[in-house]
């Protein structure tokens, strides 16, 4: 099936005024640390959080009146699901999403708060799309596949458009993958109109369906294993996509989940700004030194999403100053008796570190039962900071277990 | 002293180019949680992630030649100091600021990245400031007030004349309250021109200095009390701001801590950003319903900083789950036997709920030794799914404790 810029550029029409122009602001501070020039477009900026809407809108207005007034029904997780409620209820068409029973319970219930008709069923993917075709069959609907569908490609290819007129003499766009569309769209409207910038598609290490593709020649199902970025868990790209993608694709990586959560971090720190873990895979592929050619090259990252879970957004912060030993953690031999906590807590203080917490563990403090084990969390400046502290509290005799 | 429209309007021209001119969106999902028509100005997205900027480059542009090769100087335990910094640095002017050393840790070191010279000295800022005023006289530097001095409230007030350009017909514009440099320089810009907009500043309850200075009809000091709204903990507004204020302001609101942490996660879920204590402070006081005047009326939100410390973001984000009933903690208590864990968390996730963290705690599970608290974290959709899983867990035989 093709897509091609004009039907791209009918898109954009189509959909202007429904969907946010998103800004595409250069970054200092993540050139800095990527030593790229770094344009990041702000797609999570959309009104349910990702650059799903577009092609969400763009695909509900081609409808005919039947099928509009009958209604459309898609099996999404997530931000598919939530783009086609919203404009569905903006347009008055009747949106029915089948959400698999993993999908986030906030997604869930963000989905009937406008107007869906959810339906929970399902242990995979694959069991909530029969179950909406059971529906197609019964009902009438159509169904409107969130990456593979030649007007949801268009649709994403629109930021393309948005992103060429906001930065000039581009050297790089760099894309995450899940299920394609969003790639295959950017790459034929990038391609058409200035050939010469690179598309870089971006994977999880765990989820790397569109590899797996490329060196298959066509969409294969690979394995599921768990990843941060669940918009980039598609266990097998889109045929129309790839088929889009694969010529106009200059290169793909991998990246490891433990790059992807440092760049959510870093978007947070420094940006400023709530990303998803497929929005923050571009910087994680930058920051992990996959893509060394870019150095001094002007590049935007296409942040696609801001739909994290908050309770994982705060675990992947503190994982995050863990990791640039900013939190750290270590368990202290102390005495039993009056003062030995005292003098602990007075090294640690005097190192210029901060306690955030300590617990005493007493079951599992080895066979001297006047030692207790104090585990403490505490924050410090950096890794050297923490070197310097582990050595005042050896040099005080507190033995010291660090766990690694 | 004095500051007028036609010293904003210098220092507008005067900064351009050099600060971001950041956007002012409406928000759809913050009208439908506070009933007013909300638009947000995003200052939180300035380089160093904050509005004071905008008053640090006109101050550092209006030295005299002599000056700006000496040098300047501030005491400040954040903002100010990042916006000398970066613009003394781009400007080539030597800064020195003194931080008192309950500054944050990653604010001590991004100034010295941005190549300030960093002194770390005093318990408070009363201290810092004196030992900022001893590099005066000795080094013959110029102090560049945080709030206080007309060329910082002029720069401030430069934000004003963006938010009329970008958005028509305003009722009303919520500004916090620190040290009064932003809502003083706000007020006289937005007065001069559109005298019917509101002016509301906000205050945290626990640093309320600009309510205690229309009370005394002079700045006076408050008491020192916690604030997770650092940006607000100023105890003795300025006395030129509060001059220039007091008569422009409308009105001034004093809102709790565990509205601002709210709204903090607010900001996070809904619109994708990230905003320290003060700059959720406006968002907090429409929550709160502290200002039901304005349902339905076209608000602006100062949205003034980004700058809150990463592991403290991550603390909101879990008490603010806990608060919507999304993160709930529990005992039960169980048998010590074999299965008596297997029932439980069978009958939790027939609930529908998930559990996050289950502990064992069995020194302080009362007499009976063949029971055992667990003490279960369990992910919920809301506090009616909270009361539903403690009807089942009691049904089934366990009794537990809840933490209130």
């Amino acid at each position: 099936m093709s897509v091609t810029l004009s039907d791209i550029r009918a898109a954009r029409r189509r959909i202007a005024g429904g969907v946010i122009v998103s800004p595409c602001p250069a970054s200092i501070p993540l050139s800095e640390i990527t030593g790229a020039r770094v344009y990041c477009k702000f797609d999570n900026f959309q009104r349910t959080g990702s650059f799903k809407e577009r092609g969400a809108r763009n695909a509900l207005l081609q409808l005919e009146p039947g099928q509009k007034k009958r209604g459309v029904i898609a099996a999404s997780a997530g931000n598919h699901a939530l783009g086609l409620a919203y404009h569905g209820r903006l347009l008055r068409i009747p949106v029915t999403v089948v959400m698999p029973d993993y999908a986030p319970l906030i997604k869930v219930s963000t989905c009937k708060k406008l107007g869906a008709r959810v339906i929970v069923a399902g242990r995979d993917f694959a069991e909530a799309r029969a179950q909406a075709d059971t529906l197609v069959d019964r009902e009438g609907l159509t169904y409107i596949h969130g990456f593979d569908n030649p007007a949801i490609i268009a649709g994403q290819g629109t930021m393309a458009l948005e992103i060429l007129e906001q930065v000039r003499d581009i050297d790089a766009i760099i894309c995450p993958i899940g299920g394609a569309g969003l790639i295959a769209g950017l790459a034929i409207a990038t391609k058409a109109l200035k050939p010469k910038i690179k598309i870089i598609g971006v994977e999880s290490v765990a989820t790397a369906s569109f590899t797996a593709a490329l060196k298959a020649g066509r969409p294969v199902t690979i394995p599921r294993r768990a990843t941060l970025a669940d918009g980039l868990a598609v266990l097998k790209v889109g045929s129309n996509a790839f088929e889009l993608a694969r010529r106009r694709v200059d290169q793909v990586v991998r990246v490891s989940e433990d790059w992807i959560a440092l760049a959510i971090l870093r978007m947070v720190e420094l940006e400023k700004t709530v990303v998803e873990g497929a929005a923050a895979a571009p910087l994680a592929a930058l920051m992990a030194g996959l893509l060394p050619g870019l150095k001094g090259q002007k590049v935007v990252l296409t942040v696609c999403g801001g739909n994290i879970d908050p309770a994982i957004l705060s675990r992947v912060i503190e994982k995050g100053l863990v990791h640039d030993g900013r939190l750290t953690r270590f368990t202290a031999v102390i005495s039993d008796r009056p003062g030995g906590l005292a003098e602990l807590t007075r090294v640690v203080a005097a190192s210029g570190a901060s306690i955030k917490d300590i617990e005493h563990d007493r079951a599992f403090s080895g066979p001297d039962v006047s030692a207790v084990n104090a585990v403490c969390t505490v924050e410090t400046r950096d890794h050297a900071h923490i070197r310097e502290l582990h050595r005042a509290l050896r040099k005080h005799g507190f033995p010291i277990l660090v766990a690694k």
